[in-house]
């Protein structure tokens, strides 16, 4: 019997990640999740990473703790700006300066000590159209660099940056989720999501959701805060 | 006249940090002094960093924190391993799992706000034949990766990755720092430094720091907490 290979799973929380951790599993990998507190105004996210990881029963789930909102810059951790509520053109306001970089450095120190080659990230196409750092291109050249940074990647161990759902529309991933047998109910992808996981409907994020389990014909157990915007497209 | 740059430094306390950060003002960068409290045990490089920073003048110093020693897996922040007073061969047991990545990522996402296009880090000669990511090819590839990963980088700004000391030999190092008024009597190398930046004499980073001094022909300002070590070479 093969000795099953360790993975480090980014759980933000979202529907993307709870989709990806499943995914993990799916693939026989032994998932260890990890979420961050980096002072980001969303922090119903981190109680549905925690309750994901207990019903997907993840060998184990840590919360990194660090302060991103320091250096500002992104209306997700600085209260000064706000959450704009209509879909613009290009970077949008809610990009959070390196948080994929950082989060997967700090992952690559994570499976470095477990001696992992593997990190799960879920990224995908209808963010990297945004995010510089969703892109395909970004994912390849962190992968590159982590194999230049690590003790494992000296001694050719390889790490694998997987970012499964990069091609996937936001349909597609629930679609994919459903399958999987993932309780979307328990995530929350609302950028100022209340202290009780209750999304707003109106900020780019809610939109992509529900606009995802629309296309996708799945009903959406999203809980709005106010329940005449879930139907609001 | 032409607006100065913002450069962010990556400000160890250590001698190699304080070099880097008067070469970056000398080329006349506005710099931003950036520090890291990671759970290392030798804390007294960051009472080190910040005297260096009012001495040096910066015009802001942070201190961000964060707790890397919870995967443990280096001697610098797991108080189960001891740090090595031997010189090895291969990777030491100092080297903190993906260390210069996750500080590397933090000061992109403060560059990044900063709208600053220059980082500087001290890595050099000396640690790259140990530590992974002190190496040229490492620097060279985060620095491909953090173009694709920003705002800044999308929008044709590049990014760059300073590592002045990269081919510098210690008692280089500290010839180029002496001759740009550092003092380094100010900084701590010392991987186990007591509370007062006392160094021990014998662990990796103080046998370099010392043969570098010697060779350079400097008096060597270090305080040790043995006086006889300082001279056992």
């Amino acid at each position: 019997m093969n000795t099953p290979e360790h993975a480090v799973v980014l759980l933000s929380g979202g529907l993307d990640s709870a989709t990806i951790l499943a995914l993990a599993q799916g693939e026989g990998y032994v998932c260890h999740a990890l979420s961050f507190d980096y002072g980001q105004r969303h922090r119903a996210e981190l109680d549905a990473a925690a309750q994901l990881a207990t019903a997907q029963k993840v060998v184990e789930h840590r919360v990194f703790h660090m302060y991103l909102a320091m250096f500002g810059g992104s209306a997700l951790t600085d209260p000064a700006l706000q959450v704009p509520e209509t879909l613009g053109v290009g970077i949008p306001l809610t990009y959070v300066p390196a948080r994929n970089t950082i989060m997967l450095s700090i992952a690559m120190a994570w499976a470095e000590v477990l001696n992992s080659r593997a990190i799960f990230i879920g990224v995908n196409a209808v963010d990297y159209s945004g995010y510089p750092d969703c892109r395909p291109e970004y994912i390849a050249a962190f992968e590159t660099m982590a194999n230049l940074a690590t003790k494992a990647g000296v001694e050719g161990k390889k790490l694998h940056i997987h970012a499964p759902l990069q091609h996937l529309s936001k349909a597609q991933i629930i679609q994919l989720g459903t399958s999987l047998g993932v309780d979307y109910a328990m995530t929350v992808s609302c950028y100022q999501a209340d202290s009780a996981g209750r999304a707003c409907g109106v900020c780019d994020a809610c939109r992509l959701r529900r606009e995802g389990f629309h296309q996708a014909e799945i009903a959406d157990p999203t809980r709005y805060r106010d329940p005449l915007r879930g139907s609001d497209l």
